[in-house]
C-alpha cells in the first residue's frame, strides 16, 4: 500500500551494538532527507530505548512511536528455533505491523536466517515463489545493478534461479526505474559451454519460459560493477561471496587512496585541494555504509535486512531504502511477472499436449 | 630446477590480439626489470613473429630464441579436441620445453581449458592431486592473498578443496615468503552452521587431516582483500566470480576517482599536486594489468595463465610472475605437503584399525 507518509517498522533490537544503532539511524536519515514525511514504528525494549528517544529533538521524537517488546531474536538462534520462540519479539512484532497494514516496510539488522524464516511465517510467500531471496542494489557508473540472491539460499536449483530473475526484473523496474531491465545469469564464462549444470539448466529455463524478457544470457563477476545488465541472478552462495568481495575491494582501494594522499607533502596539498573540490562525494561513495540494505523478495510484504554490524549512519541508509521502496509498487510488479510466468507455462503445456 | 638465468617459455599465439602481445610483453618486462637475466623461448608462427622481434633493440633480441610452430590452439577448441590436435602447436611445444628441462616456466594467454588439459598430458599431475587448480595472488594491505581455485574446476568435491589448501599453503610459503601461511576456506558466514555441504565437509577434512597447518576455518569474501588469511580456498566457480567481481570493483572505483578529480577546477588542481606527489603509484595499483597471471598448481612443472584479452603491459606482468616463481621452490614445497598429507592419512588409518 502507498501512503503519503511512508511508515517504517523498525526492529530496534537486531543490530550487534544494540538499540542505539536504530535510533541513531532515524536521526541520521531525517537529517539526510529533511523533506521526507516518513514516520517510524520502533519495536524493542522500552527501558533501553526510551532514554535514547528522550535525547532527540521534539521534531524527530514526533516521528517515532515506540512499541515495547519483552524479547528479541538472538544472533545465535537457529531459524527453526527462532520461529518457535520469537512470537512477541521485536522482529516478530515489526513484521506483524506490516502484515496488518500499520506500516509499509520492515527494517531489521537481526539474524538473517531468523528474519527469513519469521517473515515467511508472518507475511507468507507469494504464490509461485518457494523461498525469499535477498537482493542488493550495487552502484555502477550507469545506475544500479540488482544482484540476487546475496545470501538467503546457499543451494539453489535452476527453477529457483528463474524465480530470482523474475523478481529481480520486477524490482529493478519498480525501484530503479528501467522500463525493460536487462537480466544476466552469473557464470564463469560467456561461452554457453562453461559453467556448472545448475546455471546451464537455469539458462535454458529462462530462455524457454516464454517471457518477453530482456534476457542477455551469462555474465561474469566484473559485469556487476560495470552495470552490463540491470539485474544479475545467482545463487546465495556465489552472490554473497561476490557482494562481500566487492565490499572488501572497496575498502582496499580506499586504504591505498589514503596511503597515496599522505605519502608526501605535495600529495597532502593535493588532497587538501581535492577535499575543497568535491572529494567528499567520492568518499561517501566509498563508504560501505552508503550501500547497506538487502531487500527480501518473494514475500507478501516489504522487508529490508541491514548489516548486523552497522552503525547509525549505515542503518540510516537501510531506512532510506525503506522510504524509497515504500512508495514503489514492486510487490505488484513481482505479482504481474509471476502471472506472466504461469501463463507462459500453461500455454506452453497446451501447445505440447 | 633453478638456474642463474630464469628461462621463460612463451606461447606467443595464445593472446586474443595475436603474437605482438607476447613480444611487447618481453619488451616491457625487460624495461621494468633492468637487472633480470631472464631469457625467453618464444613459440609461434615465425612469419608473424620475426618482423616483431626485428624491431627490438639488439640487447632484447639477444634474450629471445624463436621456435617456429605451424599450428596453434584456438579459443573455441574444446579441451578434449585441443589435446588430440595440439601436438606441435605453440602451446604444446612451450610446455614440452619445460618438461624437457630447457625452460623453467611456461606463460600462455591461450584457452584456459585447453591449457589445463594439455598441461596434464605433457607435464602430468603430481601424485595425489586429481586436477590442476589456478591460483591468483591478490594484493592486500599486508602482502598477498593466494586464492585458489579461480576457474579451473567449476565443480569441486571436499577432498579437492583439501588438495587446494595444501597446494596454496605451499605456494604462499615458496613465493610470498610466509613461514607458516594461514589458510581459510571461503564461505558465506563464519559460524560453522552456515554454508553448503561441500564446504562443511571440506572444513572437517582439513581439521581431521592431521597436518600441522595454520588453518583458520571459514572466511568470507571481504577477507580476500583484507588479507585476513594468507590463503583462501574455494571452488573454481565461486573463486572465479570473486576474482572477476574484485576486478570489476577496482575499475568502478577508478572511474569514480577520475570523475571526482575532474569535477571542479579546485579538484583538478588537487589532482595535479597529487600526480606530482605520488599518485602514479596508486594508479599502477589500480591498473588491472598489474595483477595479471594465474599459476596452475598440481603439475610437475610451472605454468602461468595470462588473461587472453591482455595487452603487452599485462603480459609483462605475467612474465614477471614467471621470473619470480622460476627461482622459487614451490614444486618441492607442494611435494612435501602432499607427503605430509599421505603420512597423516596412513597414521590415522593405522590408529583406526
Amino acid at each position: 500500500m502507498t501512503r503519503t507518509a511512508p511508515i517504517i517498522s523498525v526492529d530496534a533490537m537486531g543490530a550487534d551494538n544494540g538499540p542505539s544503532i536504530a535510533i541513531d539511524g532515524i536521526y541520521h536519515i531525517l537529517k539526510r532527507r529533511p523533506a521526507t514525511s516518513a514516520c517510524f514504528l520502533v519495536h524493542g525494549d522500552a527501558v533501553q530505548i526510551e532514554p535514547l528517544i528522550a535525547k532527540l529533538n521534539p521534531e524527530i521524537r514526533g516521528r517515532i512511536t515506540l512499541h515495547h517488546t519483552d524479547s528479541e531474536v538472538r544472533m545465535t538462534d537457529k531459524p527453526s528455533e527462532a520461529v518457535r520462540r520469537s512470537r512477541g519479539s521485536s522482529m516478530w512484532n515489526a513484521l506483524t505491523t506490516v502484515k496488518n497494514g500499520e506500516a509499509d516496510v520492515v527494517v531489521s539488522a537481526g539474524n538473517t536466517g531468523a528474519l527469513m524464516a519469521i517473515s515467511k511465517v508472518v507475511l507468507r510467500m507469494k504464490k509461485g515463489v518457494h523461498r525469499p531471496a535477498i537482493s542488493a542494489s550495487w552502484p555502477t557508473p550507469r545506475g544500479h545493478t540488482v544482484v540476487l540472491d546475496v545470501g538467503a539460499n546457499v543451494e539453489c536449483g535452476p527453477s529457483q534461479l528463474v524465480e530470482f530473475a523474475i523478481m529481480g526484473e520486477a524490482f529493478h523496474r519498480a525501484v530503479h526505474g528501467s522500463e525493460t531491465p536487462s537480466v544476466g545469469l552469473l557464470n564463469v564464462g560467456q561461452e554457453e559451454l562453461k559453467g556448472n549444470d545448475t546455471v546451464r539448466a537455469a539458462d535454458g529455463l529462462i530462455r524457454d519460459a516464454g517471457l518477453k524478457f530482456n534476457y542477455k544470457g551469462f555474465v561474469e563477476g566484473d559485469d556487476i560493477s560495470l552495470g552490463s545488465t540491470d539485474v544479475v541472478v545467482t545463487d546465495g552462495f556465489s552472490g554473497n561471496i561476490a557482494l562481500k568481495t566487492a565490499e572488501g575491494t572497496v575498502k582496499l582501494v580506499a586504504h591505498w587512496m589514503r596511503e597515496s594522499f599522505t605519502s608526501s607533502l605535495t600529495a597532502k596539498i593535493g588532497a587538501l585541494f581535492l577535499r575543497m573540490g568535491g572529494l567528499d562525494h567520492l568518499r561517501a561513495k566509498l563508504d560501505p555504509r552508503s550501500i547497506n540494505g538487502g531487500v527480501l523478495l518473494g514475500l507478501n510484504g516489504m522487508v529490508i535486512k541491514s548489516h548486523g554490524g552497522t552503525d547509525g549512519e549505515g542503518f540510516a541508509t537501510a531506512l532510506g531504502l525503506g522510504i524509497d521502496i515504500a512508495g514503489s509498487d514492486f510487490l505488484a510488479e513481482i505479482e504481474a511477472n509471476l502471472t506472466r510466468l504461469k501463463e507462459a507455462n500453461e500455454s506452453r503445456d497446451e501447445t505440447a499436449s
